[in-house]
């Protein structure tokens, strides 16, 4: 149904904000929307939006717009959302934990369904009905349960390792918040990594461009 | 001596990808390199690279290409990371705790200053240095201290709330990591949202992407 393989990743980049904006327009009720009002909404331009979802079909309709709660579907389809996905968490400290209490991985199609932990301080606690389990059980864990992700929420240097654990037990991906840069070898993973710092100096380049501007004034 | 102001969006968020792919080149003792090679290593083509550059000055020679610690520095300081910016984090909860403990705000140019929190069992401890005060300080903090930017990693009722505060203080930036969408009316004050939801989306596009080929085959 949907065309997929082709598509660059600066578009699927911006298919999860288009979730997003959906979604809050379906939750304040808005039925449909023209790309020029989702465009301006999402600073981007209206033909920009329909270049976009062609990659994946045929949306919307000339005069009309498109229908928010259809094309909302669409998306999370498009996204996976729909697929059921599960995830493992490695990595208990003050990262994981704050994934695991306050991340909704459910609003997003994923099932957080163990975590685990190196140190004996954290193993056997639960957060939000996860049980932090030893890490030494991670692979039988693996081999026992169908896993689709690994976070990987602990310290840089065991990264690559554990990278390495989740890889042989079969997972499909790794959302990495560590600043290691994983190698998967052959194995067709693929690796999303969390970077702070690449956020942050996007921050410091806008308020260092708003300072110069004020100063030529 | 840079050219700002129109530069894209796309373009600036690219630039903190520059910065660290750079920084991994010059770490690892490359002293120059070429557009093409540089591309290769980043994903994107070498015209993008050029053009991408382009638009904040000279940089390379014709056949010799870039020379590597030169134009990390040039980079570092397009984005602002010799400023000495100064940051406030708001919410020292798990995930506050684990950006005070494990995120390097040095390294991006950031000195964070304090932290405050409305707990009363938060309130005095110290972490890395950085000891958590009450946020009903905030205000008198702000009014002492030159903050750039405030953090905002307490819960999503209160972000809005603070932010107002941030604001009213004269931050530049604010830095979300709550999921709520700030309005900072018309006082120029840059939001850089950290969208979690927008990185697992991607991930999960991705495995299911994987998953329907090899279905397919």
């Amino acid at each position: 149904m949907v065309k997929k393989g082709k598509v660059s990743s600066a578009v699927i980049r911006r298919l999860p904000r288009y979730y997003r904006t959906l979604e809050a327009l379906h939750r304040d009720g808005a039925v449909r929307i023209s790309s020029s009002a989702l465009g301006k909404r999402m600073g981007i331009t209206a033909s920009q939006i329909r270049q976009d979802l062609s990659c994946f079909g045929e949306f919307g309709q000339q005069g009309y717009g498109y229908n928010v709660a259809d094309l909302r579907r669409e998306i999370s389809e498009i996204l996976g959302m729909d697929q059921d996905h599960s995830a493992v968490l490695i990595g208990a400290g003050n990262l994981g934990k704050a994934l695991i209490r306050n991340f909704s991985f459910g609003k997003n199609g994923f099932a957080l369904s163990a975590a685990f932990d190196a140190d004996p301080a954290a193993i056997g606690r639960e957060f939000n009905g996860v049980t932090v389990r030893a890490v030494d059980e991670l692979d039988e864990y693996l081999r026992s349960h169908k896993v689709n992700v690994g976070v990987l929420t602990l310290p840089r240097s065991a990264a690559q390792d554990m990278a390495e654990h989740l890889i042989a037990g079969g997972v499909q991906g790794i959302w990495n918040f560590t600043n290691a840069e994983l190698d998967v070898g052959d194995s067709g993973v693929f690796v999303e990594n969390v970077h702070f710092s690449d956020s942050l100096l996007t921050l410091s380049y806008y308020i260092s461009d708003a300072g110069q501007k004020a100063e030529g004034e």
